[in-house]
């Protein structure tokens, strides 16, 4: 049963990313420059600009959870480019995963997962799981922080990981 | 039972920080400068030098398992200045992470795991490995490639990644 692997982990790394970037548009605002100016920002030429970093840590969730659980994920047309923009297509994002039941991930370790770009060939769920959609997603929201940081805005490793669920 | 969520991954992401500091190697060969200058680059003055990224890695996944393991892991001593050094603490760690059996993680999900600076808190394993030393280990990586990235070093996507266990 890989719901417990995929929608609990998704959940909190895009709330996570979503307060990250809160602390970039205070920031932005403290410094009184556009946060625009970091949304575009880029670590290197050939790599994506913050924006596309967060829409593609989106679409990682959206669509690794719609394979997972056989599903078929809703579109967006990637159009975003303010802040609230990202942010709500963070939220978007959220409110998708959230309609996700253990019950839909009946038979995702075996499932038989791919996408066009694979050209027919495929994983079975729990490979995917671990060898694509985690790495990924975690690659494409440490980029965004990474992006952040490199900008001077104060995030820490605490921002990325979030609250750990301690007991005592 | 959490070994194939934990080892496996684990092994497959330090071969492939690896196989990209190899890369860095030969771009700084090609350009004629000395590889220490990327070991020693950051992204930020407040942020960990790659060597620290890559060292910062290997401890998650040495001690990541043998937390969930019950074991106690070797200590390394975070010596490492050059490049065949770096490369010999992930060779080590790879080795270690290969004494791991399945055997060995029985009872994992629900083993209390804490560590010093959590001052007797703890998680259950599974929160553990999903919401701390997974998180953990993908931004270390992908913090290290941001590194090269950012200096011109020729390494996609595909090597974070690493190959994928298609099936046709």
């Amino acid at each position: 049963m890989l719901f417990d692997q995929t929608i609990p982990p998704f959940l909190k790394i895009l709330r996570n990313l979503s307060a990250i970037l809160d602390k970039a548009d205070a920031h932005a605002a403290a410094k009184k420059f556009d946060v625009s100016i970091l949304l575009n920002d880029r670590l290197s030429p050939d790599m994506f600009p913050l924006i596309r970093q967060v829409q593609i840590a989106c679409d990682t969730a959206k669509l690794g959870a719609a394979r997972l659980a056989g599903k078929t994920a809703p579109v967006n047309d990637d159009g975003e480019k303010s802040l609230p923009e990202l942010k709500e297509r963070i939220k978007q994002t959220v409110t998708y995963l959230e309609t996700f039941t253990a019950a839909d991930f009946a038979g995702s370790e075996e499932r038989h997962i791919t996408q066009p770009r694979w050209e027919g060939k495929y994983l079975l769920g729990k490979e995917f799981l671990r060898e694509h959609a985690l790495p990924n997603i975690y690659f494409h929201v440490t980029t965004a922080y990474a992006i952040l940081r490199h900008n001077g805005v104060e995030v820490g490793k605490k921002d990325y990981l979030g609250e750990m669920p301690f007991k005592h």
